[in-house]
């Protein structure tokens, strides 16, 4: 299969590049705050930016346009749309976006005047309310979405945006591979998180510069090309698998694993969490995948990696292969419709003890000490290997290199994973969406069991044969790591790495 | 809501009992193997009985119906129907149904001469092939279904049987509360598991003649009508709940937190596994779920119970609440039919530690320590829990008392956790269905999840008030104990239970 993902902006000419990938060639926009370039789409529009909801993406977007617009010296407005009794109202008052000064508005308001309406609420709300809220946009407008998910909601009934909303110029989706937060947090700190932009409907050269725009204001270093079906379905799936989900189920059967061995709570904690988020997560973001494998300093570490690595990828493929079948049916976005229609809560996930022992840990653990944490080489390898399961499904699944690293490795230790290392494994999971919150409760359970049960043994020698006796045939002798060494995804990696601004996210308060 | 769940027959008259449930009443026809009364209805057929499949229910109505028609003095045929290459061929062969005598044919062979198709595959080559397979069945034959399965699977795409098979004289379900296995061994023990019987199409007299002649030539101790929409719901919903992944999910999740208190492995095997498979079971088959209370001794443990009870009975509402939904929309019956069709694997449920610590404390224990294992307070409190929270949920959902009993309760103790007691969590999961053996892995990991994290930390004393602090609101101050020990759920397991004879299951080999 060869590659071919481009586009093409007179606009932001400047700013495109054209860069090889494994097998083709993908545009991608360098944003550089470029902010400059990014009104003039924007005052084209009949109306103000209108950001409805304000919660997880919500905060971001209108704080960081407002910023940006302003930068380039334009007066295009940005205003907040919220119900009244909105939880949320006093935060977007606290962000300076009020009644007072015309920038609080009512959801009918917004939607009677927006030029551009990004639709920001959660998910299940959207699903709920969308045709009615759609339906309600003026003339010429055009719809923004931070995701895919209410296409997917449309598509698994067999509906459009094009049917439910014919009098909009166009939809334009641009998606943050990062929770809002970290949207936020790294535009103030300079830096920022990459989207991905896709065209639904309208003029394409037009949708273009303003997804560009969009994106560009947001403070993305740089934007990739995808369709609001691939990115719905790479999102949905991402969460539950390793960004949230897998990672979150690896973390509780390792310290399981090692407390079953007689490890202490803490230090177990240590050797599954703190190792995770710190010394392999920094690695991966600086080096690669390979360069947390060659950090490794004895053959006898290396070993353990492969081991791990080797047991561990046969099985989370299976397991990672039937979650994309499940989110591209279209299950799990009906599924998170049902749910939240039906007020289904969510339970705590940091209930169990090995994150009351983490909160020890992090009271207790000084810079000095969390510099030294070591690579836990079993851990790098089983981490390693869901990512490169990951990775492999979504290629297989036809997505390209820029969401497929996006997704799967750079979204995980560059945005997500800081969260768990800062507060543990509920300030990460619930600083995302709530559809993000919803499969990551759903899936970790999941993740966990298969490692209890049919990783772990292995990677402790000599339960191979039980699982093939079981009839599941999940191993065989397959040498993965020969596979992981050699892989394709290393380049993709490395490119699409590079072009991030030397940030890094710090995470605070 | 009053309950009106009667049906008649001239010709089982004297076995029809119309009972008092909460709230109305209810027929029940009493087996006591009257197999003399069997061979009428499938005589009137014009062709032999075909048992399509040989997996879990296959050698089990097959062998059983056989035997039953022998006694009556019947020379109806019951042949076995399986594709060349199918590993159940040795099986059924040992069993008798071999091509030199005639009755083990090919499935176009069985298709073709059937009066009476039972159609016991496994539920997702029923669903991929069933279209093909009932185009070829005869005019005026009669499609039997050992659960509601591919009316469901139907369903979901907005199908029915009818419409696929037109020629069909009627369609029956007749569908056994428990596994195959053991549907056969009670026979054989001269006992016998419960069923539910459904009319889905054909005449209404005849049809029930037939589910009744099938219900009792298996040996059903006790046969109660529902309907194939009501019977794949309670039953898909009931094996992922506490039947199979709900009590998984439960021991998986009280041994590691009896390991983290310090207690080594045998013993928290003992005081999770054996506990609950032994004398928890026991009682609540023998004295009901209150009996369980009442059996302890002191009020010490009473509050134990009690204690457990409230942290655990509104958790599992909802989680279970939120099960039926997913099964409910049809999602859980597509899920499966693209795991089957995918092949994706099933991985052992059995490979961690406990269940290693669970086969040396079978193979050490004696019968009289076994007798000596005590009831654990926590663990009935949780378990009953569970169970109450699913009685809810299928009332709720408008399920009558016998599909509600015997779904939650009766076939828990009475047929499966018998098979976990002797060898483990795989030889009762992986004895039932696909559609069983899939659904108890995804829902397992899950209910362990929600116990970890939001009821034992509760269990455990004062973090309730963390969790009201997520916003989760899954507790509150409620006695749920109170409408616990005043349930009518407890009436109408007396009236159900004691229609059973008196012999209980004995598993081996």
């Amino acid at each position: 299969m060869s590659v071919d993902n481009t586009f093409e902006s007179a606009h932001f000419s400047k700013m495109l590049r054209t860069v090889d990938v494994p097998g083709g060639v993908e545009t991608v926009m360098e944003g550089q705050r470029a902010f400059g370039l990014i009104s003039n789409a924007f005052e084209q529009l009949n109306g103000p930016i209108v950001v409805m909801g304000y919660a997880s993406q919500g905060p971001a977007h209108a704080n960081n346009l407002r910023t940006s617009l302003r930068e380039a010296g334009s007066d295009v407005p940005v205003w907040v749309a919220l119900r009244e009794g909105s939880p949320s109202r006093e935060l977007a008052e606290a962000d300076g976006f009020t009644e007072e000064n015309g920038t609080l508005v009512t959801p009918d308001v917004g939607l009677k005047n927006a030029g551009f309406l990004a639709m920001l609420m959660a998910d299940g709300s959207m699903a709920g309310q969308g045709e009615e809220y759609l339906s309600k946009m003026r003339d010429g407008s055009v719809l923004g979405l931070a995701h895919g998910y209410y296409e997917g909601y449309l598509e698994s009934q067999r509906r459009t945006i094009k049917e439910v909303a014919p009098q909009l110029a166009g939809v334009v989706g641009v998606c943050p591979k990062g929770m809002g937060p970290s949207v936020r947090k790294l535009y103030e700190q300079g830096s920022g998180i990459n989207s991905s932009f896709a065209l639904s409907s309208g003029d394409r050269q037009r949708m273009t510069d303003l997804g560009l725009s969009w994106s560009m204001g947001i403070g993305s270093p740089y934007t990739f090309q995808t369709t609001l079906g691939k990115e719905w379905r790479s999102d949905i799936f991402g969460e539950r698998a390793m960004l949230l989900g897998g990672v979150h189920g690896m973390v509780e059967a390792v310290y399981a694993w090692k407390h079953q061995k007689g490890i202490g709570g803490e230090r177990a904690y240590l050797e599954s969490v703190e190792t995770l988020v710190g010394p392999i997560s920094k690695t991966i973001s600086e080096e690669g995948l390979t360069g947390v494998f060659e950090a490794l300093g004895s053959e006898k570490e290396r070993e353990e990696f492969a081991s791990a690595y080797n047991a561990t990828y046969p099985v989370l493929k299976h397991l990672i292969s039937k979650l994309y079948s499940d989110v591209s049916s279209g299950r799990e976005i009906q599924e998170v419709f049902d749910d939240y229609s039906l007020e289904s809560p969510k339970p705590q996930v940091d209930g169990g003890q090995m994150w009351r022992d983490g909160e020890k840990v992090r009271a207790s653990m000084t810079d000095e000490q969390r510099r030294q944490i070591q690579i836990e080489p079993a851990v790098a390898g089983m981490y390693i290997a869901g990512m490169m399961a990951q990775v492999d499904v979504l290629r297989a699944n036809g997505h390209y290199w820029s969401e497929v690293v996006n997704e799967s490795i750079i979204e995980a230790v560059d945005s997500l994973n800081p969260y768990m290392a800062h507060k543990g494994i509920a300030f990460m999971v619930d600083n995302c969406s709530d559809t993000a919150q919803r499969g990551g409760r759903k899936w970790a359970p999941q993740f966990e069991a298969w490692l209890r049960q049919a990783v772990l043994p292995v990677v402790d020698g000599g339960r191979i044969k039980d699982s093939q006796k079981a009839g599941m045939l999940l191993h065989d002798d397959k040498d993965y790591m020969a596979d992981f060494l050699n892989h394709p995804v290393h380049k993709a990696l490395e490119t699409f790495a590079k072009m991030r601004p030397p940030i890094s996210i710090s995470v605070t308060g």
